[in-house]
């Protein structure tokens, strides 16, 4: 499984440790950089590890959307009020059932101050919304929806948007990371590059006091006075472990910066801790949301499976775990030319056709199986409902001739927006098991001590669902804890 | 999570064992058993521990399906061939994708031996076939199909009827367990009962030595002289474990003795061991296979998902993983009568109706939806065709007035075929990694010395697909591979 033992060292065979500091954090993405800052501002002399050899992370090839609310200065500069407690429901509604009620309540009560942590290292958002479903806004809008005002999270709590993205040319995260590895050049944090982190170092009582890491072919030991914080990302990378924990991933291209090997929750499991709803994981598809919130998505068997204008990661994932992928966006020409050139991501139709029964035969679907679906979708759509799905009447009316049909395997072809070329990327969501503050819990649900973990690494908030803007808004908020608690002040 | 540590003891702390045998096997299910007399075989004293007041585990309530193939003698009295790579290759499909290979072909090519060694023991299996879709015949037949001859299984190996059932006047599970038990008795073997295992003792190297017990409130020791093998079963009992790994099993009753509360894994896994595949699980639901067979099972949508002709069990996994559990069986009144009253499990309609329509908004559905796929059902059914789902000829006919329908949560209703009073039902599938021999494997892949494994303690063969008769198959037969590796003669 591994070319070298992931086994913990005992700290008695470390002669001499290469370096030292109070905080060792392992992992240069968006929850190390949070880690290390507040490690730091809490008074410990930090160093932060990367294994490849430039930090960013999967962080810098995201989005960039940050899950905010309770009524942060961008909300209300776009005139909607908000609230802890609605965010709290709408988080336990969108990521469960099984959610971790104890950091959604955490998350949803500290966003308010985390919005002003990331503005005080110089984040930027703009005060305006993009108010149609969307992965990311194609403008350089800094607010949008995740589809709280969807059905069936409309009833769960107040609905107000709460994807806060990084004001950016495109995709967002570079620009996250950018701003993060200012903060912590500027806070002087010494990053160690290229060095890869193999094992734990335990006393005697199993305190974690340090780690093995491998740099340029050789070992590289450091002591950590305090606390070690794991923020090295998930396993997707690992085809191996992705086999062994969440088999439905299996074979599917990536979306990761190549460093998501799982080495950091093995590492951390051979030294006793435990881990968490290893299965989850999430998919980006080749799905233009305002096509398909205009027009259906439909499985194989031409059959819909949900309400097209929730967050299109729900639709990702729902293709992936219910559909195995085999889904395709259909519309019509009106529908198409809606969608403003920008909004497009580059996508063109793979199907078109005169008629649903030709565009039925073309995709390979059963007989008659598309043109039942479309012309239920239509009687409903005539009279602005969809007793199926609960779509919003917003977006219902009849699909008519010509047709199109995106399959949602396909690539995007908008390099502008990010890498696309491999059409769906899945990335893992399980991870170690954590306090709110960080603490990785060993098998008897206790801490052990001097080992901290945040980011993907761990499994955070999500069980069953997963909506975009968590990744990067618990990896950071988490992120923070486990550097303040590390310090030793918690 | 607990209430006792689940953490390894240190051999050094035991100042003197209460017990003592070369291996101790800790579970009396099948797994236990069949470890227990083959470790005893080998040629080592043997003591087999069970936690409740008697053994029988899991799989005295079971159907009594064994999975077994290659040209048993009951297969062969029937008038089918087979081949153990046929059975390799039908398991492959049916258990996978990603399927544990290298057990799955131990396995087969160990079916025809291991067919002996049942029968040997004494486990009756009658030389007739029942040919109609079932959980468990409702005869004393003694072999049924498991889906080898249904799509998309009939293309992956040539098909043959490979579900041996123990003979017995309903759920064969019992007459297995009581077969086996009197052979554990003829061969002299204590058993411990009221005995939990809490945690193993390991000793300076990381061997596992022996371990910690309780009985009757206090503790009590127990030491292995070569090898402990946990045939401890799954999770499904341990409502915390099932929320951390299984978020889709979650508040759904068990299907159990109420002992698979996971502690064998948790004290395995704080020893060092590795696990696979904890997200997976199996229901079982209320749906009479032959009424559904001629019918159709549909989702909430009205909407099928799957050839109706296929083993249950997958019908059931589809049904909870991808649909909620929303799913009725719908059929006519000639199917109904067509389903001989001892096939019908006691099961009658929950819902009846003249029309389609009426039955459609009686159940809750959308406007159009089950009216929708009954047309197009019995559209294809008049020329003999599902090419939504390919369901054989045999069972295809158009659906006719008077209707009815069958909600699978609701509990069936024939005590005498088992404890039905639940509707769906579920349990674990995932638990240690383990090598074909049992030998349970660490983080770094490598065997942890002197601790062994199997059943449902185990992950197995199964990824993401589930066969009935692979639990009590791959129980006894790995089971047995543990005791003999357990016993050092591997």
């Amino acid at each position: 499984m591994w070319k070298s033992s992931v086994k913990p060292v005992a700290a008695a065979e470390v002669r001499e440790f290469d370096h030292e500091a109070d905080v060792v954090v392992v992992g240069y993405g968006c929850a190390g950089a949070a880690a290390a800052l507040d490690a730091q501002a809490s008074g410990a002399d930090v160093v932060l590890l990367e294994r490849l050899s430039a930090g960013g992370g999967s962080a810098a090839l995201s989005g960039g959307e940050i899950y905010l609310g309770g009524g942060t200065p961008v909300q209300q500069a776009c005139g909607f009020d908000d609230s802890a407690d609605d965010m709290e429901q709408f988080l336990l509604a969108a990521l469960g059932p099984d959610a971790d009620a104890e950091k959604v309540a955490a998350y949803s009560r500290g966003s308010r101050e985390h919005f002003d942590w990331l503005v005080g290292h110089g984040v930027p958002f703009k005060e305006s919304l993009w108010d149609s479903p969307t992965w990311v806004p194609p403008t350089d809008d800094g607010l949008m929806w995740m589809g709280e005002a969807a059905h069936p999270f409309a009833a769960a709590a107040a609905p107000a948007p709460r994807g806060h993205r990084v004001t950016s040319d495109g995709f967002g995260g570079k620009v996250l990371m950018q701003v993060l590895g200012e903060a912590v050049a500027k806070a002087g944090i010494p990053v160690h590059t290229d060095t890869g982190a193999q094992r734990l170092v335990t006393d005697v009582d199993g305190r974690v006091v340090g780690l093995v890491a491998r740099r340029e072919g050789r070992d590289v030991t450091y002591r950590a006075r305090r606390g070690i914080v794991l923020t090295t990302g998930g396993f997707a990378d690992n085809a191996a472990m992705v086999a062994t924990h969440a088999p439905v991933l299996a074979g599917l291209p990536v979306n990761s910066d190549g460093g998501d090997d799982g080495r950091g929750i093995a590492m951390a499991q051979a030294a006793g801790a435990a881990v968490r709803n290893m299965a989850a994981g999430q998919v980006g598809i080749t799905l233009v949301p305002g096509m398909a919130v205009r027009g259906m998505v439909v499985d194989e068997r031409g059959q819909r499976f949900i309400n097209e204008d929730v967050y299109p990661g729900l639709i990702g994932q729902a293709a992936l775990f219910k559909h195995g992928l085999r889904v395709w966006v259909v519309l019509d020409e009106q529908a198409y030319e809606e969608v403003p050139e920008v909004e497009r991501w580059g996508v063109r139709p793979h199907h078109v056709a005169e008629t649903v029964a030709e565009l039925e035969a073309e995709i390979g679907m059963p007989d008659g199986a598309l043109q039942t679906s479309v012309a239920e979708y239509n009687r409903h759509a005539e009279r602005g409902a969809d007793p199926y799905f609960h779509k919003a009447e917003r977006w219902l009316r009849p699909l008519r001739a010509p047709f199109a049909a995106i399959d949602v395997r396909r690539g995007m072809s908008a390099p502008e927006y990010g890498d696309t070329g491999g059409g769906a990327e899945v990335f893992t969501l399980g991870g170690l098991r954590t306090t709110t503050d960080g603490a990785v819990l060993d098998h008897d649900g206790v801490a052990i001590p001097g080992l901290y973990a945040a980011g993907r690494a761990t499994s955070s908030m999500h069980a069953r669902g997963y909506i975009s803007g968590t990744s990067l808004g618990d990896g950071t908020y988490f992120g923070r804890r486990a550097g303040v608690a590390a310090a030793g002040l918690r």
